[in-house]
């Protein structure tokens, strides 16, 4: 059963699987000091055409927003992200678990916007209630969509004029770099973010973001909230050597365009036979509307997550790709329903 | 100027002043263990009709619902409230900074619906999200109005169905029992509560509140979680002495009655004067609708706080009543307000 | 049975009673913005000689120690106390609620010393430990000691040398500021503190403290702090008008002045009585050595804690004595340990 | 520069690479509900004689004891180590991040007795104080040393009387299992702990630890607790294929008996050169005394940890050795040292 359920099915691409290879009985020292590491701080600040920023890296996502919010914030200080925002619904209050309340702000398709932000703040106005400090975003966002310059730089602007970070959540940031639609470069990051981390575990690697701080006020003792939060690898070596590869030769960038390629392939397919999509999108995921009579028979050659019921009979579901995703698999599963209406006509029904 | 501006803006009720002065020289044990606070207990366990029930007594409001929700639930849960719920919004995110994430449930005029909770549990189906434990109302809610025991039981239902806790912040509690249109009696608050508190600060005490522990399986070690939270008072003989006065000869709900007639006495006032109110309630709060240069005016007078703008010329208001509200103030509020609409009708522009 | 328990057992001077009583029907604005506690604050910053300080008045002790060490580290750093610091042992764990670890630093009769500060920061090098950041001192400590001011000042080199905030609390401070070993006058306490608290409950007061903020980094959103702790008294007026008398007329150190004779006249009358001192102090706190049978006999007359079992047979005991004990009540004890000594000498064996 | 650093420089035994090699393409479900960790579920319980623990895997140590302890423990309640213990000072306050105060008991040699577990529970008797709730072991312990039947039954009887649960921390526990002097096995675990964890990092695998808990009451929700704290991994079969084959063919034993074989051949040889030992240890940890002369040369050669200052001109330092260590390395250390001393004898000056 081929499943199209999340962007973490398999392993790491074989360009990692060599490095791990090759180094796996050389001594090393421990916790992200080791040459890997040092190689892969390098490269990351060329592609982001910024010496002066600190690189750490930590196994995955959650801990990520963890210690990146629990070190920036007073206890006070709450944190706005949009409704859908990871870590709003998706990280069992690890972030409240550190003692910050996180705000909601208004936008659509699952971005914030600067209005949104600015709304939240004005109503925050004295000390009985929180204060806001950071804005969280996501690029690419929850439901695949991608932040343009123009709305990234809105929220800056809002940002500077209440003295709130910026923080950036790229675990699919990759997929929105390549996106069609998108005009945000490597470079832009350190004009809008004061703080953002680099996805790996979504894009090529086994595990590992990579969290870059390019605010000075923010890089202070962060390796003490790396280790606090349990976020300090042993075996730091492993998470460098993924991330020296990734930023070596454009490979991060490469293997995101084919994730992206792949799911847009089945977009357009999908289109093609009749289904509509929830939420059109340009990255990795894509939001078909399905007849519940097709989503049970898919189910049982397919694997892909529900994500939200429209009425009696029809539901949105989410298809992911990966960079490991090949053509073949995506023009399989399109002929698949092909032949499934084909057979069965009605399971289209509107 | 007079002060409309909330409940707490005068001292104790005589009562309590006469003990607390002629027992100011008596030497009593510490932390809530003398024989005042001793006596408070029988007295509350017997107004509620529930001999098995555990009383302890909190200087104030938001420390009751930290103290109760940190002990209530492990680190992954979380509480559900109203949009308006006070943990949710004028507590300084006190719930977060003990680790608990507040969810919002659905409901209307600042009250939850047994609808509203059960939508949030089963939108909570994994452990990718908090897991909801704790169901938190205020009655009178923060709007001031009521819950009728029919939307209790809805309430207590789905508590029961889902494994929840049901804690109801009764800061003004005895607002809600003397109005109108209540129908729920002290003796209900074990069938719908685990656990609850009732206020003293907002009705005739200098401050302090009683938690009640109806729940079995939430007594155990609370003495513990209130000095972890900075709540047990070394001269707890106060705390005894308010309480014990309170419940002496239903002077509780007397204070009340009277602090809800004065409050009802200004709401049927303006009404006459042909101000239109916000939200109708039987409670200690009201909340008219006013012209801005009506606002304007009075606030040179009267001390009101401002609620919710409507449009460019009309803002809701909040005025509330204490126990300590002479009907004198609300006659001649009353009559200043006439006399600024004879003198200038154009302030009562719609 | 009179109690030399502690010295928080009876109410307030009758300065306070009389202004609670007077004062207790005006309205006032709540949480501590009244004129009450504005008049407070600036008879504090003139005791203090230092206009530039901020004060904040806030219920009791293990608040003021969560609020202020919660609101000035970053969540990787820790205080050191003395073994037998309040904050260490006495307090269920609030400022590890709040997310911080104490250290236990050297010294000796209830004092940290420099040394004992220099060899924590020391010993705590890199991120894989927490990093100290702010001592702690009792000033008088637990056991009734008071520190020099060379000795403060000791610490308070260390504390420049390392970059640590030095946090005074001061829940005996006027007991100490009148002992006769003392050399530390209210002056000073901006040149070694950057932050205090000056303590209300154990002198004279109902409740309260009243927190001060030398250090200017300290002082930013102070107030989202107290109210996140639950600290934020609604009817902020009663802490206001107890410091408000407090502070007038030198009545804060006269009510000390006057803890500290009698207790230094029962010590005093102890030892001619053939009793030895566990340590001898200077202040309102004793620690007699006694014979288990004496204790016995003593315990059906008075109340007093129980402190170190020494041996066998002997124990020592604390006897606290407060602003409110009246010299009969101590020279009563006196005698009646004499009369207990005369007819059965044996209850002196060593 | 060969490494003696610790038992964490290289990455995993061929065996484990193997797996992650041929598995590594193929797509599975997230987050540790794949086959590969079902499958090392059930090697687990069969190793430890237990059907009924459950087994959760997460990245590292520090992860496993933030969850284990703030799953298992009410706001109040504090965990026991030796002052020494890992929770205690190298993981940067992680326990006291979750609320929790550590209390160290006394024992010698890295170890906890019962009796000292005792004495801390019976100084902590009413809620100004913490509430000791369980006591967390490492075995082997942070000096090496290795618990024995005997001294774990004291401590379960002393848990047992007061209610705490043990909690053993595994790390390095299969070096303790193949160790001389120890007579625990596999199947007493269950006996003696509530709940454990089996380190995977240091003995053989990329990363990992595997929380086995045996008591039924400390099951619930564990998996909320993982994802709160930021240890659910992503691709959660990476943890799965390495426990499933570590527990294969007894892997796991075999790779720790090599460990400790070589840091035993290490401890005799440098014992026959006349180096005496600060503590003389059967595991993989070796603690030499040298002179400094001696340590300053061969730190251009090797790298080993300082561990304590003992004189002017002595210290002990620390050598670990890991599964991957060869037998060569450890002669030729040894013969390093032999000429060392050849060429100038002073260096081993007493």
């Amino acid at each position: 059963m081929y499943s199209f359920n999340n962007d973490y099915s398999e392993g790491a691409c074989s360009e990692i699987i060599n490095v791990l290879n090759t180094s796996n009985l050389c001594q090393s020292v421990g916790y992200g000091l080791d040459e890997y590491c040092e190689s892969a701080r390098k490269r990351i600040q060329k592609q982001l055409h910024c010496d002066s920023c600190d690189v750490h890296f930590v196994v995955g996502g959650t801990q990520c927003n963890q210690i990146v919010i629990a070190s920036a914030l007073r206890p006070h200080e709450a944190v706005i992200a949009a409704i859908g925002g990871h870590i709003n619904v998706h990280e069992t209050g690890a972030i409240e678990a550190c003692g910050h309340k996180v705000l909601v702000g208004d936008g659509s398709d699952g971005k914030l916007t600067g209005e949104g932000v600015r709304k939240v703040v004005e109503a925050h106005s004295d000390e009985h209630m929180v204060k806001p400090a950071m804005v969280y975003l996501s690029d690419a966002t929850e439901v695949g969509t991608v932040y343009t310059k123009a709305e990234l730089s809105d929220l800056r602007k809002v940002c500077d004029e209440y003295g709130l970070y910026m923080y950036l959540d790229g675990a699919r940031l990759p997929m929105a770099l390549v996106a069609e639609d998108n005009d945000v470069k490597f470079d832009d990051l350190q004009h809008y973010c004061d703080v953002c981390y680099l996805g790996g575990t979504k894009c090529g690697a086994l595990f590992g973001e990579a969290v870059v701080i390019f605010n000075e006020a923010l890089k202070k003792d962060f390796r003490y909230q790396i280790k606090q939060r349990g976020g300090l690898l042993a075996k730091g070596r492993l998470l460098g050597l993924q991330f020296d590869t990734l930023f070596k030769d454009d490979l991060y960038l490469r293997l995101a365009r084919h994730a992206v390629d792949m799911a847009q392939r089945l977009q357009q397919g999908m289109i093609e036979l009749g289904i509509s999509m929830y939420v059109t999108t340009t990255t990795n995921q894509i939001f078909p509307i399905m007849n519940r009579d097709l989503i049970q028979h898919m189910e049982k050659h397919y694997l892909f997550q529900s994500w939200e019921r429209l009425d009696e009979t029809h539901e949105a579901v989410r298809f992911v790709t990966s960079w490991a995703c090949e053509e073949e698999a995506v023009d399989e599963c399109l002929a698949w329903i092909k032949q499934a209406i084909d057979e069965n006509p009605d399971i289209m029904k509107q």
